[in-house]
């Protein structure tokens, strides 16, 4: 059980945080519009585990990213992207495939985004991805590399390969049909994946995706018998529920100016993860989850300028 | 034999020409740049077979597209290009795969494309396809279809069913390894289809990659030898040079003034089966091809606002 006022123990390894799966292109339209009429559109890196590396490194701790990228020029925009962010790319492959692209049409309703899968999904376990998990004390991801073969494959070992290194494995399960190889149900295989890993932080859509409508403490109790060890759902300007399996919190968020919701919850992970790290409580990191949150969305764009986690910790006197 | 003075005889079908292929987006940088750098793109309507349809149809004859597009905004966006132009669409297959897509950083280098192939290579041959191959006189593709499975199964039924019912079969031999599956050699297959059809319109290019360095009587006697029945090998500014296997001739370019050579070769092909279709001699078709050519090269764009066939006729004096 992970108690809400223990502090994480680590090994000491090199590395605090690896992130592990999507690294792509958001061309998004530049006006807002019904159905994809905008000519014009701009291209954005994009892709959250990537985004939380970058995240933390700002907040004050290590992080890598193992990413595939196309043997082209978008994938080397990517990299120069995450070099001028000071990002070690040592994990970063570039395979023969085009650089995985989403494609988003700005709506005022709900943007439907068409996805081209190709690069991304193409990640191989390779002795150096292998060496940097080992060295690491947290590994994330999100649905996305696990939905498509060969990469799932990638994963399997990855979350092999950290039990047996005592590597923190936190997930994502940001289900969506649309990122599934058409004909498959992905809905099993998260479950199978949930069951697994030791973190996980749906939303309120995510749960509904997986488990159907119901109620917010039935989602938890499903994700936590599956054999999630911390469950944190995130309920928007409403705050998060967390629950280890014994005890269930309420937390509020931190938010008081709202300019852009892009990238809230790659900041939450960020603050958690940077805290933990860092020695503070679970109870302490979710709060500094909140914080990171918090100032995030007073500014424009999925990755912000953020301060050093101790900053945070003052302007939100946590 | 193709006669270069011989009117082709087209049985009575209700279409002129059916063009099977490639539709997708061309995803277009605003700027020059070196490497994918610039950020902004617009988007546009994309597809040599498309463009010949459209060419035709304003040229004065019937024409019909059997494309594959996603069943997502790009692809909506398509069709509604198509229906402005007053194309039919019935043959015009909606797929669960993403509209396929092209990304071109503007380069005063070579531009390197990123391909992202998805719905075009799901055409299927179905009873609507196969209807409208029966009721046309020519049918049209490129290299694109048959580099994939499984729309390389729906040519190679088109190929046959055009063979039983006498539809001259025309095929632009573009081949280019980037958008063949990883790891497969596209050129004996290329090879093979040339050996199946009437017309192939090579650029040197063209030849260069499926037969490697040659002179272009040569490269043309290699087309000949497979099967083709008549070759017509583009040289850009300098002409043509055209077989039929016994007779060999060159053509000059009716071009006075290039503005913009993008659509150049389909403008030729159009004005060549216009021609055809309307029952001037293959001589004169290919003059009309060079002059729809030149009409065009003196517009920006793909797709220009081409007149008919006969004011063709009197503004290059043919």
């Amino acid at each position: 059980m992970l108690n809400f006022d223990q502090r994480l123990e680590f090994q000491n390894k090199s590395n605090d945080i690896l992130t592990v799966g999507e690294l792509l292109i958001d061309m998004i339209s530049a006006d807002y519009d019904d159905d994809f009429d905008c000519d014009t559109f701009h291209k954005f890196f994009g892709g959250s585990p990537s985004n939380i590396a970058m995240n933390v490194k700002k907040l004050g701790i290590h992080s890598l990213v193992a990413s595939a990228v196309g043997e082209d020029g978008l994938g080397r925009f990517l990299i120069k992207h995450l070099n001028n962010a000071n990002m070690d790319t040592r994990c970063v492959q570039q395979v023969p495939y085009a650089t995985s692209m989403v494609v988003v049409s700005k709506s005022k309703n709900t943007p439907i985004p068409i996805f081209y899968r190709e690069a991304d999904y193409h990640l191989e376990y390779t002795p150096q991805l292998e060496e940097a998990l080992m060295n690491s004390k947290i590994v994330h991801f999100s649905c996305w590399p696990i939905s498509r073969m060969p990469v799932r494959n990638t994963i399997e070992k990855v979350i092999e390969t950290a039990k047996e290194n005592n590597t923190l494995i936190c997930f994502d399960p940001n289900y969506h049909p649309m990122i599934w190889q058409k004909g498959e149900d992905g809905i099993e295989y998260v479950k199978s994946v949930i069951s697994k890993v030791d973190i996980v932080k749906p939303s309120e859509d995510d749960a509904e995706r997986l488990f159907g409508k119901d109620t917010n403490e039935n989602h938890i109790e499903k994700f936590l018998k599956l054999g999630a060890k911390l469950v944190i759902m995130t309920l928007g300007k409403d705050g998060a529920i967390v629950s280890n399996g014994v005890e269930t919190i309420k937390l509020n968020t931190l938010a008081t100016e709202v300019v852009d919701t892009t990238g809230a919850g790659d900041a939450f992970w960020s603050g958690f993860y940077t805290a933990v790290v860092k020695g503070y409580t679970i109870r302490e990191a979710l709060n500094f989850g909140f914080a990171v949150s918090a100032y995030k969305l007073k500014y424009t764009g999925a990755v912000v300028d953020l301060p050093k986690l101790e900053e945070i910790k003052e302007i939100y006197g946590i």
